[in-house]
């Protein structure tokens, strides 16, 4: 920790998306994970960095393993938690939303977690309020948190991100996850490689910076890393594929498709599975997942994102 | 805060209402919540004044902004809090809300802050329970805590309540914020004026000490401090008026209207406001706005309150 | 609490149910409890025992009163607590449950506290994972912190269980309360008779070591402790009696009955009580009431378990 931080200076007040982190930052971020997901194992897990600050999770969609995760974080820096869920319904107007935000302001609170149904909410909040704003979920946008947790898991897991091959599987078009990962991933040198149904792959995504292919089978026999993305019916999902059973067919990552893999592959996903769509349980209980520490490892990079911006002293823009 | 100490003691229990608190009760808590609100402008905003208190938050009614006012304002004093969301329709008799308060009180709760649709709930609780009890609104009753961060807002930014006038405009009769208010403020010396339609305005309400009017301009030019209260739709309030949008005509305060006002006039709303409505957008966040200060205050006040019924030793009645 | 330490050791890592305790492990919650209770009525109510441990409650039936007895206990040991409020409808399958288990362990929480419509959900839970698992309540199987409340507050009252003559009345068929105390009471050395209609009365209960009557005046007749069980519609009781208002008349305790009763005879109910239908309102408020003193006690008796389990270093299995 102490290394990286005097390599390059954290400086930012927000977190919005990994598109505007260099590639130092978002090592930072991992670097300042290692050292905190030492702290969840402690018989006290807890250290003082963050007492007396307060983190407002004010969340439009429900959640209870993002909001957990964040929860446990700043529990486990000894900072001051507050729940707030609100409807996405009846705050229908930009300017409602603002309004419960600053009223959040007004008392006081050093950061906002916010997740929301819609893209840009959170580049909304972090632009007119003084505490820092981390985007915990922007519709189909961004979802930073997920990526650095991901990419964490990667590069405890194999040692490096720089070189590896990533496959990404599934529903790209509505995935806030890809995206960030995409980011993230090809920044610090990952080859990251696209699959799923040609309806849920957005057009010219290649300029990303990555590969696209709609063949599951050269995935699974060329990647590292193969992670599934959760098939999200609350988008309606449905219009997009056949039926569930036909992607699942098709695109389901299974032990026999699985036989074709490196022996070490490493199977992720964001959760929560549909065990038998995206991922057979088979696949998601054996003994490539890394399914669950990418749960483990989500405290740690939450953690150190709550620490970098709240712990370090920032002036606010 | 010492010093005001010295000149009245502070013996209450309860907080159920301004009506009876004498004057220099009520300047203690103001005085005292002075000292408090420097905590939150903390970089450790956390005093442990009250550790290991137990603070219940019994809310009947639905309630983000007052619930979490207290909920912070209960944390930075170091106390553990509770939430309760009860719903008032399973709870129907009286005799069903006192069990659960009961029973509250047997898990040795200090205080318990408890909203109701029902005027007189605290009340009842009060007399009937051994911890602290808050009245946080209570019907179209009282809620004191309200009217405390109101006067405490005043008085910061003008520097006294005594001989300034305030104008409360719009539904007095369902407004426990203006019950509040009329009985604190005028106790304190300020000079209020209600004005509202006549179907919002009850009857011998004059007899509280204030003045009703039913012309918002003659209001708005002579007043020092012009509060616009919520129009509560979940009161079924359109039943009273002709229209929304007849109401914000001739009720609504925009910027046109106050052309006619002192320039320094303060503008209060006891939120959430619906904008275009009572309060225009522009005169919400204009310059003579201190609604947001409003809401910054309340931590202050409610910081106050809870210090003073449970950090001094007061034996119960 | 070290002497009985001394005798006994605790080594087990989860409570499931009384059946599986040995007397002197029953004996040695119940004494560390007596040392637990104290610290409720302290001014400071918190000791440091279990900081920066995390204790997960993972709801899948609503519950205020256990959830609230339990957030508590957990926050006088300092621990950070978690609420996790689930549907039992949207987690249909054995697998799902295991799944939302799964990625609460992967969050490093040291406890989950765990309530089920069915029954044995807290044993595959435990069987699964590392976190220590207290059942608080399954199905209509067992709910032993309640068993044990009601065991510490009748030895706290009488001075002893060896030899108490305890009626349970009410409806045994679907109440774990009535099988975790029957394991325990029994165990313990009293003399324990059930009572109730014959529709709910299990059969072969006697082999539990009970007696069984339908006839409540020979019960209150000769019992020290009289324990009336909660009707509940939820679980559509009314299918196995002729109507409420019946079942109150010949099952309900009320004064008049209780004239026959030893003088000093005590009042139990797990709450929330059906005032009128198993007990009146006369006798729920009377002298011989113990009904708050249970909720009281069910706070010292959930710190002496989580103390036990998590204080004291216990490797799993």
């Amino acid at each position: 920790m102490k290394t990286a931080e005097k390599t390059v200076k954290w400086t930012r007040h927000d977190l919005l998306d990994l598109d505007e982190l260099s590639k130092e930052e978002i090592e930072l971020i991992l670097e300042t994970a290692k050292s905190f997901k030492e702290v969840s194992t402690r018989e006290v897990k807890k250290v003082p960095a963050l007492r007396g600050k307060t983190v407002a999770m004010l969340f439009f969609e429900p959640s209870t393993r993002t909001r957990v995760s964040f929860e446990l974080a700043a529990k486990r820096l000894s900072a001051d938690t507050l729940n707030i869920a609100a409807s996405s319904s009846s705050l229908t107007k930009g300017e409602s939303i603002l309004d419960t935000a600053k009223n959040i302001e007004a008392m006081n609170v050093d950061m906002i977690i916010v997740r929301h149904a819609s893209s840009g909410i959170p580049k909304i909040l972090a632009d007119a309020l003084d505490p820092s704003v981390i985007n915990a979920g922007d519709g189909c946008r961004a979802h930073p948190t997920q990526a650095l947790l991901d990419m964490f898991t990667i590069e405890d897991k194999l040692g490096r991100l720089q070189g590896v091959h990533i496959g990404i599987v599934g529903d790209i078009l509505h995935s806030r996850v890809a995206r960030s990962n995409i980011w993230g991933m090809t920044k610090l040198g990952a080859q990251v490689t696209l699959c799923g149904p040609a309806t849920l792959m957005p057009q010219y995504i290649e300029r990303m910076g990555v590969s696209v292919t709609h063949d599951l089978n050269f995935v699974i026999r060329n990647c590292d890393v193969l992670m599934a993305l959760r098939l999200q019916n609350e988008r309606q999902v449905e219009k997009f594929i056949p039926s569930i059973r036909e992607y699942a067919k098709v695109f389901g990552i299974n032990s026999q498709k699985l036989k074709q893999a490196k022996k070490d592959i490493l199977i992720m996903h964001p959760g929560p599975t549909n065990r038998g769509v995206e991922v057979s349980a088979e696949v998601a209980d054996g003994n490539n997942s890394v399914i669950l520490d990418q749960v483990t490892n989500g405290i740690a990079v939450r953690m150190a994102v709550l620490y970098l911006l709240l712990g370090t002293k920032n002036t606010r823009k």
